[in-house]
This record gives C-alpha cells, structure tokens and sequence, in this order.
C-alpha cells in the first residue's frame, strides 16, 4: 500500500488503538509437538482470538529474517526493503540523541587492546554504565571534529556508545572495524561498494582517523583503552507515522532499540520508568486519554527464544496473558496482539516463519479461531498479510479509513 | 524478492537441498471427487505432509497458465514476468548446443511441401533422430551464413531441429512461419510490433531467406523437402544459479526441455543415463556429494495429465512414492516436493490452478496436514505464495539466509 495514498485516506474519530507486539513471539513446535504459544496457558489471549480475526504476517518476505529494525518499520506500515535502518542508527534512537538528516552514526564498542596490537576483550571487560559515560565524556573533551567535520557522541549502555559525524554529506556504506574475535587486529574501515563514491571514501577516512586519535587519548585507560565501529549509516527521517495516519501515537517499550525505532517514525517515547510489566501497563493506563495509537512492546518472549529456553518463554506469555485485562478494561477499538517476527526456541535466533496476528475490534470479521497459536491461526481469517498490511488493516478496524474512490 | 537482495543474504554452510518437481502435479477432481494426488496411494509422500509444511505456489499470478519455461524459471526464484524464455532458445539450451548472449534462436519443424506449395505434413512424417541429424547436417554444409550473419544448426529430437544466428543484433519478436494445420500454405515471418524497429525487420527477412535457402537444399528430399520456423526469441543469460545462492547445483530431468531451463540458470545438468525414475534416483545417489541443491524433475505426471489418463497419472505417483525413499535415505536437510503447474486431467493441458507444495526439514513449521493433496493442503501452514517465494522458502529452511537489517 502506498504510504501517501493510505495518508491521504487517513481521517480522524475518537478510536484508540493498540498494538502489542510481543518480540519474537511465534514459534515451532517443540519436543511436546507444541509451540510455547500453543503449550502456553493464556486464557486472555484465548479469549482474544475467539473475539477477533487472527492469521499471520510475513515481516519481509517469504523466507527472509528480519532483524528488528525491519521488522518494526514493516509493522508501522513502513516498506522495509525502501526504509533501511542501520545499526548505528537504531541503536542511537534509543537514546535521548536528537539526529539530523544526514547525519553518520556508527556503533561504538569500547575494547581492550592487547600490547601487540590485538583486540583482548572485545567488551573492555563489559565496563558498567558509569565508566561508559565517563569515557565517553572524555572523549568528547578531547575530540570535538575530525578535519572539519563534527564529531558527537552518546553513551548508549555499558561498554556500547555511538559515534555520529555532522555537517557534511558521506556515505554510510562502510565496513566495520570489528573483527568479531579476540586475538585478531582491528580492521580499517572501507567502503564495500566495489566502486566507492568520494563520499563513502571520506567517510572511511574521517572514521579511521576518529579511532586513531581515540586511540590515543584512551591509551591511559586499563580496560577501555580502545574502540572499534561497526554498524554505520546515514539518518534519514522516516515520514511521520503521526501525520501519515493523522493521530497522537505513542511508544512504551523497555528496550532502547524499540524506543529508538519508535522515535524515529515520530511517535511519542517514554523514556522511563519501564522495567517491567506491570511497570508497561501501569504506563498504559496513566497515558490513556493522551494517546490515540499505542505501541505497546514486550521483549522477554524474544530473549527467551533466543536463549532456546521454552519453559522461559511459555512463562514470560503466560505472566503478559494475566497483565493483559489491565490492556482489555482500557476497552481499545482495536486491539492487535502480533510480533515483530518469530523467534523459535529451536533456533535460538529471529526466523522467516509467519508472525501470528490477531486483531479484535467491534468490526472484525470474527473467524472460527478457539485459541491463540500457530495452528489455529491457520484456519484464521486474516489469512497470511505482509506486515505493511497490518497498519491499514488497524486503522481500517478503527474506522479511520476513509473510502478509495467513489 | 529482489534477486540482488536475495544473494547478499544467502550464505554458504553444509545443508542439502532438493527440490522435487512433479510435473503438472496439480489436478482436479475426477468422477469419484478426488485428484490424482488424492486418488493415488502414497503412503511416502503422506508422512512428508505430515513432517513439512505444506500450501500451493502460484506459478505466475492467480488465473495464469504457465508454459514449463515460465514455471521452473518462476521456481528458480526468477521473475518469471520479467526473465521471458521463448520456446527457441528453451528447446535447443536442452541439446549441447552452447548459446552466445544476443543470439537468436528459433524452433525448426521438418515438413513435407506439397507440390501445390501447401503443407503436406508438418512432421515431415515423423522422420527418425537419424534422419533428422542427416538433413541438419546436409543443411549445415551448404548454408552457413546468411547475408553476413552467422548460422548455427542444431538437432533436437526426430523432425525438430533449432537455429540460431549470430553475430548481429536481432529482434525476436517475430510470427512463426508454421500455418499450424497442412493443406495451407508456409506463413512469411514477419515482426510482431505493429511499429517494429530495424532489427525486427532485418531478422524477418534473415529467417524467410533462410527458409527459401532450405528450401533449395531439402528438394531432393522425400519426406523432409522443407521446413518452417516457430519460437524466435533471443538469448540473454539469466543471472546464474549458483552464484546467485552460493552452492553447486545439480539437475537430474530426462527430458531436454527441463535440462535446458536448468542449464540456462547455470546448473550442472546430467546429460544421459536417466530415461526412467530409477535412473533419476540412482543418479542423485551417485551425485550426492557434488551437489548442495539438486532439482529433481519428474515428467510423466504432466504427460499423463496432458492425455486425460486419470488412472496413468496416479501410476506416476504412486510409482514416484515408492521410489521416494530413495531421496528420504539421503537424509536431505530440505525436502520439496512440488510441481511447476497444474495439469489436471480433466483439462488435458497447463492450468493455472495453484500448485501443491510442501517443504520438510527441521525448522519447518509443521501444519495439521496428513495427507498430500489439494484439499488437505489447504490447511497447510505455507498458505498461498508466489513460485519465487519457494527458492527463498528452501534457502530459510536450510538456513543458508542471513537476517535482513539490524
């Protein structure tokens, strides 16, 4: 769907929406022949989908991973092979940095250097919060530009930072200085197009040059004597999920990569106060009248998938099923529970499987769906959308859709 | 998917794949109310739908009708909208004839003229291999350029033969010469496009001097006294196969018109020793360890659809099923089993009903399917999707793909 036509068919009522997206949530059967979904005991989620209309979402395409940058612009209504978000700047959305368009992030990971000039500890020893963001302090006192071009930096967690360059047009197409072992030397940062622009090879040089000189001014440091980048790219704004979809949209998510991606479509983040739960819903709850479109993350279901840890999820699921009357009393329009993509506990890792979805609004074609998993769905009514679908479907239940055409 | 995009994310790692094309293998229901598939006994593929995931492939777009090349080229994970593949350059690529980009190359019928100029046979009376190789050969030896163009001759099987032109470039869109019934006359090929270009016109008048040139040649001739041309397409190089995914690919087909869809892509294609089922399976044994993907292409379930033959075609697979456990041995870490279209009995031809698919191994997301066929699939968790979503599908479940984005 193009994005200016759906804006355009975009129109304002009093309706509240709400999108759980509980990370990694779908799954493959494990040795009981159930997904964590299906062995889960969530009778509100059950509930849930005997009120709506469920099927999946395929994040990019048939087969294709996404990460979670991806995965959550798709969400959004946002295509995610046109809006390429890097790492570097997801990553620094997440904190209370404020880009401009054009500006280079990259990654920072402070390391320890070994005498011989090998990378000892890529973590630098996972240094706390404090001794992040006083190295990162004093850096910036000492490296304010390289060559002409400002040089900022964020603390983002422990030993992780971000490094962004301002003020000139580069080329965020560069390798990393990682070379994700210890033992190995750092590398050079290079372009990776075959044929560079003078703007990637810039960008390469002013990289190069910002960690030789930090080299220097951390070489009294013990364990953070060192940095390495990775993850470089150009910000460039997303159109504003706000005025696409002419609401006041707001994010609660506990992680600062969700946050961040949040921020970058132009949604209202909450910066704090979010640890838990029970600390998300109480959140909901107190911005309810401020907000007309809600993001609502969860983030356990995917750490335990990624940990392989079945029991670990299906209790992260069952522990969101009994916080999930705190959402459903708020009585939203509509409201979908869904995920960014799969996160199997058999894979350890994000998957290509079809995300399960679930919308519940009073004109949801209600299907024949009993309970919330991967199997029933199958016999849902949503069948299998891209998930750039889910955005005009939502707004489509919240009756915010005017008609195509006369 | 963007076949560019596709092959950044593809990696290499030791995984097998094989993808079955049972030719034609969708059908509709016949007088006792079940397909072909449903009809037959195949206890094998029966316990792969209840391993994989299962669902249908549209081979072009809902309602289209795909000729074998569009179908496998769409399997490949082409476009098959955008890789066209006419009949001359599909039949010869099956032969060892070794195609230039930019050549263009039509079909050759042997025909019997009739002296009245009418077309007395247009199978120049089914003349054998021996005959055939004679007449291109004689053909050969006596025109071997037309104007300052090159021409190639090639046998294909008994009275069809292909010809190729070299050396300038050439339009192909171009109308058969081939009146299609006998007692007509021989058509003049001319350029399609109602406004054709310069290279249209100078390969219609290449091809009709070609046409009298043999004309002159083949007058000694009993049976083979002319031939008519039909297919003119020209050849340009798909982007190849093993690059594209990063792994030696094998093709085992005993027919010439899938060898050479195979070895248009770039795969390694067996030449000989596989006329029946049992030589196909003792070849992908014998050629295990060479190949990391091999297609697997199975014919007579379409020609037995082509005949009508309902009880035929599920001879062809109940007798592939018993065969299956030939592949299933090899322990392949991705099983397929698919067609490139539909060819219902019912219909005696192509179809554009979608195409049963299923995909085992162990990272599938196994449905409630327990039986291989049309009805049951429809509960199959892969739902509906293009045929270039199945190489993407294979290359995930193989996990042989990267995650997109951060």
């Amino acid at each position: 769907m193009d994005l200016e036509l759906l804006s355009e068919l975009a129109t304002v009522n009093d309706s509240k929406v709400v999108l759980v997206v509980l990370d990694g949530v779908g799954g493959l059967a494990g040795p009981e022949g159930r997904t964590s979904l299906e062995a889960a005991r969530t009778p509100n989620l059950d509930d849930l989908a005997r009120r709506g209309v469920c099927g999946f979402h395929d994040p990019v395409a048939p087969g294709i991973t996404p990460g979670s940058g991806p995965a959550h612009i798709g969400l959004f209504g946002y295509d995610p092979l046109r809006y390429m978000i890097g790492r570097g700047v997801l990553d620094t959305a997440g904190t209370p940095f404020e880009f401009a368009p054009g500006d280079l992030a990259s990654r920072l990971n402070f390391a320890t250097l070994a005498k011989d000039g090998t990378i000892a500890d890529r973590r630098a020893g996972r240094i706390p919060d404090e001794e992040g963001k006083r190295i990162v302090e004093k850096l910036s006192a000492k490296i304010k530009k390289i060559d002409s071009v400002e040089l900022l930096l964020q603390h983002v967690k422990e030993y992780r930072a971000a490094a962004i360059f301002r003020g000139e047009k580069l080329d965020g197409r560069l390798s990393d200085s990682d070379p994700q072992r210890t033992g190995k030397k750092p590398l050079e940062v290079a372009p990776v197009e075959d044929e560079p622009g003078p703007e990637a090879v810039r960008a390469a040089k002013l990289a190069n040059e910002f960690i030789a000189r930090a080299k220097g001014v951390l070489s009294d440091e013990e364990k953070a004597n060192f940095l390495m980048m990775r993850g470089f790219d150009v910000y460039e704004p997303l159109p504003d999920f706000c005025e696409l979809y002419k609401w006041r949209a707001l994010a609660i998510a506990t992680y600062p990569m969700y946050k961040g991606v949040a921020k970058l479509a132009g949604m209202r983040v909450i910066e704090q106060g979010q640890a838990t739960l029970e600390e998300e819903t109480d959140l909901l709850e107190a911005n309810w009248n401020a907000a007309d479109f809600v993001f609502f993350h969860v983030k356990k279901t995917d750490s335990k998938g990624e940990d392989g840890d079945l029991p670990g999820k299906i209790e992260v699921l069952e522990h969101f099923d009994e916080l999930l009357p705190h959402i459903t009393d708020l009585k939203p329009d509509v409201l979908c529970i869904t995920g960014d993509h799969s996160t199997p506990c058999l894979m350890k890792s994000h998957s290509f499987h079809p995300v399960p979805l679930c919308i519940v609004s009073a004109c949801a074609r209600v299907d024949a769906c009993e309970s919330f998993g991967e199997t029933a769905f199958l016999q849902g009514g949503l069948g299998r959308v891209h998930s750039t679908d889910v955005m005009p479907l939502l707004l489509a239940h919240a009756r915010r859709l005017k008609k195509y055409g006369a």
